[in-house]
């Protein structure tokens, strides 16, 4: 179902910004949020760093076990999105509750969102600005694409709800990666 | 013709993942580049993390002088923003190769970009990850919008020049702010 990405072309996933999907799984529960706050560090092996608040269920599962799955998912998947952003693990079996299917990771614990076109299996590299910022710096171990998802339209998170979903794509003559 | 923007808002701005510019200024001499890697990391202040390649001329400016701005440009400014990629302020004074116009800043020497529809003045808040990831923590001082660029699109790049524009928008109930 889900192929193989190499991982030098895991930047021209989540440099354009899309809204994302971490998991997380610690003792014996998994858990999944929604998240914009996140960037490419470096091309390969691919870094990114994010923002995972102390105030969720995710950051102490994410610090603890150091491993997460970012799962990047297209437009259909938007009111999916919101929910799982609109309540917290404390409360909710988001999986369950939101139908998201959980895939096993090859290199990792957190499951794969097998409804989500490309899945990031990710260790957490650095920590020194987890203090101060709540700023993981992650490595990604492992990538996955669903050949099935054509053309995924991504969603640009604006505040409060509103989404810009990509439109057309155009291509520049260019010298940049 | 710039308009102050609430410090509050900027991550309306930011978060979506558009492609933006950076500018400095150093002994003299303003620079230009173009960035995809930055993320929000806290709204108010606002504070944003950013990679800035080492390679780049921007690089030795921005850590030197800790002030920058970063511009947000919209989908008209596509070319400028590929051609501005392209080269090396060691090479071009790129606002005058590009005809971009430079519009001094209120709390930083780096100039505004009178062509971008926004723009961020910024210091350097936090250089711990600089001499690992060329990443940099920056605090927004002074945010603009020009309102006469109604709905601007902004661009996302995808790898080698290849852009998604950003297309409808669409509003979900949230609670996500």
């Amino acid at each position: 179902m889900m192929k193989e990405l190499p991982l030098s072309k895991v930047y021209q996933l989540l440099e354009p910004g899309p809204v994302v999907l971490l998991t997380t799984a610690r003792k014996g529960r998994t858990n999944v949020m929604t998240m914009s706050w996140h960037m490419m560090v470096e091309f390969e092996p691919p870094l990114v760093a994010c923002v995972v608040s102390n105030r969720g269920y995710s950051f102490a599962a994410l610090r603890a076990t150091k491993e997460c799955v970012i799962a990047v998912p297209a437009r259909k998947l938007a009111s999916k999105v919101v929910n799982v952003g609109n309540c917290s693990g404390r409360d909710v079996e988001k999986f369950d509750r939101f139908a998201l299917t959980p895939v096993p990771a090859a290199r990792v614990a957190p499951p794969l969102v097998a409804e989500c076109f490309a899945n990031l299996e990710c260790k957490v590299a650095d920590t020194r600005l987890v203090n101060t910022y709540n700023l993981f710096v992650l490595e990604v171990l492992k990538a996955w694409i669903d050949p099935a998802q054509k053309n995924p339209k991504t969603l640009h998170h604006h505040g409060y709800g509103r989404f810009a979903v990509d439109g057309k794509m155009i291509t520049l003559k260019s010298r940049m990666r």
